[in-house]
């Protein structure tokens, strides 16, 4: 099987790399020339190029392109595609662009492999990144059953682990687990800063340990990465932010009123329902 | 100088442990006989016992007993001071204690060693806990000069880094850094716990990772040390808790108002902001 992945950055030079290692033939197409030589270099594809036409001899494309990218980038890449070729992305998000892309190519299904690092481009590229990790498959009622086969294939061959579901589900479970989080935390960093007592604040600043750090941490991650999550996927993250404001409002209403038996059965709830989600 | 310790878990044990090996001599107290025979053993104390005479010829006392305690601990170990003895505590709230222990011993000053670990008790006992920690010492407008000389030397004796300010302004810094970001966190997994979809919750314990993993540690932690925080600095954590609210409404509001403009510009906010209290 022949693999295209348009789009060199981390995901995308990931997934070539353990790909290769697998003895697929990669194809790999940036818009950059000095990126497509570091893919050669870097072992991340067989061929790569500029030029859309590279993807000719693909059996299955991958795009990993930003999600904003993606309909513009199914759109251009059309004419040089085999009749029969499939096609996949790896966008955080899937409602929009499961509805976009499978009216654009019949043949195409939604993934989400579910890994990073805090580095990314290129040059952040590694080996195994995707090993034990999700990768979620979303096939919707038209999906050809070869899509789901061939995107499965792979998925298991760099040893991720599958999940299958709708894009509503895949948009609304990470909505809980990933995008709630970031509008949490920024929040939070966002309050801290409105203090108006200086010597406060800066007190703050100099206590600021472990536990700040980490509820803080993906409030001051990438804005970017913050804006998309909230744009591709807003039904959801406003869903959940409506949620997560009752039961703020919840936790307030216990402290106002000094209920502190009712504050301390939520506090042990939570204590107990994390690791349902996380090991430590 | 002769330092006695009342409550010998994790932070009494910790001080003890340093300030001995900085030639101190150090007169550990505990409720429990058996840990006082540890104390002994592990080199936290140089005499143990259930007995507060212990106490009579100790210089300086530290109260390491729970917040709930600290009173009632202050008021049973009055008969057995030295006249001039002072007496310090090491509670993560500084405005109720410092109010009600200086009232008991007009010797007394408020501080609070500002370092942890997951686990608790004399067994997790380990040497140089508090080096290069914060060691914050508030006094107050009648506290004697004494007091907050001989914490600062302690203190400065097992490496910290002193802090001074009001207990107000203490109060208020760990409610922004410590307090707040237990109840943001905790109403987190709460607010997922709220999924009525049992396969969107389900799928959402299965993909969740470092970013869900870390903005729910701690409120996902110790129940009775989250109750603690919101009864002893109620009023604190009530206000940051208001302020926060605003911000997450502001978030909610730009997200609902498809203001895109606005949500990345209070990311990069907080982006820009966070490494003003931690670096990474």
């Amino acid at each position: 099987m022949n693999i295209g992945i348009i789009g060199l950055g981390l995901i995308g030079g990931c997934l070539g790399l353990d790909l290769r290692r697998r003895d697929y033939k990669v194809l790999g197409v940036s818009r950059q020339t000095h990126t497509c030589e570091r893919a050669i270099a870097l072992g991340i594809a067989d061929e790569a190029s500029v030029e859309l036409s590279l993807l000719k001899t693909a059996d299955l494309v991958i795009i990993c392109t930003p999600l904003h990218a993606m309909t513009k980038t199914m759109t251009q890449i059309i004419p040089y595609l085999k009749p029969d070729a499939i096609v996949t992305d790896v966008g955080s998000v899937k409602q929009p662009i499961v509805e976009q892309l499978s009216s654009l190519w019949p043949n195409f299904i939604g993934s989400h492999p579910m890994a990073g690092k805090a580095e990314s481009g290129i040059e952040a590229t590694e080996a195994n990144l995707f090993q034990a990790r999700p990768y979620v498959i979303t096939p919707v009622v038209q999906t050809p059953k070869e899509c789901i086969e061939k995107v499965a294939e792979i998925a298991e061959a760099i040893g991720s682990q599958i999940y299958y579901c709708s894009p509503a589900q895949h948009d609304q479970a990470v909505a809980w687990i990933s995008h709630l989080p970031v509008m949490v935390s920024a929040s939070l960093i966002n309050a801290c800063m409105q203090e108006s007592n200086q010597d406060v604040l800066k007190l703050a600043e100099n206590l600021a340990s472990s536990g700040f750090r980490d509820t803080s941490r993906v409030g001051g991650g990438s804005p970017e990465l913050g804006l998309m999550m909230a744009k591709y996927n807003r039904t959801e993250v406003l869903r959940s932010l409506g949620i997560y404001q009752k039961q703020l409002a919840q936790v307030i209403n216990y402290i106002e009123q000094e209920d502190w038996a009712s504050l301390e059965k939520l506090l042990e709830f939570t204590s107990q329902s994390r690791p349902n989600f996380v090991e430590n």
